[in-house]
């Protein structure tokens, strides 16, 4: 069984996943071959070759089999298991707990070689649609204090599989990087009475020099501290903390608004590989509504991030916002 | 000039060192060759390729000369620059400051092929003591708060050349990583007026099962709740905040564990990529003095941590720190 382990000194909970234990000779550093031609359990057809699903979205057909056009099912190698009770124990100065979670994957197209930027609008609009119903129904799960839902695209991001899809992870505690934005959120809220995010966006939307694009109810900015170059987030205008709760048309407004962005990337950046994270407000703290504003954060990966980022914290980025909301601004959509 | 942004949420200063800027086409992603057969501007005989020295550690000649044994010089591609005021500015919502720090390298060894793991312990010493003397000159310096010491080695950790060498960054800031540490000690030492990282190491080397190794003065462990599968803290035994007060019996027994904890990873591991980071209390605090125990962190580079890790920081770590420390303790030395 995975556990949950927390560092004694700065509090990050990390999984020691033992099940996807490797022997230390299978640790030598490999690019992973995504599996262009080899057999691929994500397509349409191949429904048998994934667990059995917990959600499609389907023209056609019945539960696993054909005919759908957005499908989730568990991961098949879980970080973490569903069944058990969160059993919290310490060991002296230690805390732990069992590694109690849900690990879904959600299949984005039927089809193998389409990425998430070439799917209409209507398509992707229905993957985040499959992200709130997930999460609607996960949340209730009063085990649970996060989901995190993030698509790794392109082996150098990390992703293993060629067939677009993105991941879901219900989590019994919050992860390190959401808890330093709610607390940041918590303190600029505490000063002004008002949501830091509303304040960038306001200040953001005056200045345009970091805007890539806005619609109605989205703006695409490249943030003013950036780790990476050509980070991008994504916010909606309406403040609201969970995304899981957003009025029915801003899944349209995202959906439009991740495409173009994307594109602009694909265009610009010749299809970087990337991870896309989505931000939302932990359940359970009614507190945080008018703190904490959801958000959704793209990184291409076009740097070799390696080095002593990792053991500091500590980012030095070669392109300024500025510079990388230009060339996004200006690449032909 | 170089920028250090801070973000508005989380309080991260990040460097935009635009006089590294690339244009977007420069960014596709490449796994950088490493200098094997080319030109090596730090071997013997090279001095005049790189920047003047600022210190060497000599049997023989004059400076900037063959002649050394360790050698430091300025990055010839600085992440910050090292003339100018700290000129703090606030752009609305936004804090900046001018990119002002040092940032040299250390040369470890004049012989082009010979990896820190081989050096003789005394030679390791002298690195350790140029980092001391760096530290202490940079630390006069009022505008700096902080001194980052690391070694990326091997292409895949993010090092650019192959000639053995650590870097050494100055910095105006506080690193992300470091200052959640400190908070963390400093709270625990609220709560039981004792360092968090003597308790640590008094019930790890009581417990054994996560210990690697051991010597007169220092303790190598896998922590708790790593973040990276082998992931190795050298901490020393008795009580101090930073490495550069350290006595000098302690740059022996470190350089002796860390010689010895090299050697186990290159045998248990297959001579892994590795990214080393020496973390020591910020300057000018001296309430930190009896709260933080400055250590070594050493991280193996074997799994391809890329994926969402970066937009959550959340890890999944799929080795247990009881097997790892057991691997490296049953390695040949």
């Amino acid at each position: 069984m995975p556990e949950l382990r927390k560092d004694p000194i700065t509090g990050r909970w990390v999984i020691i996943a033992t099940e996807r234990r490797k022997r230390p000779n299978d640790f030598r550093l490999e690019t992973p071959a995504l599996n262009g031609a080899r057999f691929c359990p994500f397509c349409e057809g191949h429904e048998a070759h994934t667990p059995r699903e917990v959600l499609s979205y389907r023209h056609a057909g019945g539960p696993n089999g054909p005919g759908w056009d957005v499908r989730v099912v568990p991961n098949k190698f879980p970080a973490l298991q569903v069944e058990g009770d969160l059993d919290r124990q310490g060991e002296g100065l230690f805390d732990k707990m069992s590694g109690i979670g849900a690990h879904e994957v959600i299949i984005e197209t039927p089809e193998h070689d389409a990425s998430l930027a070439e799917l209409p609008v209507a398509a992707i609009e229905r993957i985040l649609w499959a992200f709130r119903e997930r999460v609607l129904d996960l949340r209730q799960d009063q085990r649970f204090r996060y989901i995190l839902i993030f698509k790794n695209h392109g082996a150098a991001a990390g992703a293993s599989l060629q067939h677009s899809h993105s991941q879901l992870i219900a989590l019994p505690i919050v992860p390190m990087q959401v808890k330093e934005e709610v607390e940041g959120a918590r303190h600029h809220f505490a000063m002004k009475e008002r949501c830091v995010y509303c304040d960038v966006i306001r200040q953001e939307t005056e200045g345009r020099s970091r805007v890539i694009s806005e619609n109605a109810d989205f703006v695409a900015l490249a943030p003013y501290a950036p780790r990476f170059p050509f980070e991008t987030w994504i916010l909606p205008r309406r403040h609201g903390s969970n995304f899981e709760e957003a009025p029915r048309p801003e899944y349209d407004g995202l959906a439009r608004m991740l495409k173009e962005v994307l594109n602009r990337m694909n265009r610009a950046l010749l299809s970087p590989p990337f991870n896309l994270v989505l931000h939302s407000a932990p359940f359970q703290e009614d507190a945080l509504r008018r703190v904490y504003h959801w958000h959704v954060e793209i990184m291409p990966k076009l740097t070799k991030v390696a080095g002593f980022e990792w053991g500091s914290g500590f980012y030095i980025n070669p392109t300024s916002p500025e510079e990388a909301a230009q060339v996004l601004r200006d690449a032909p959509v």
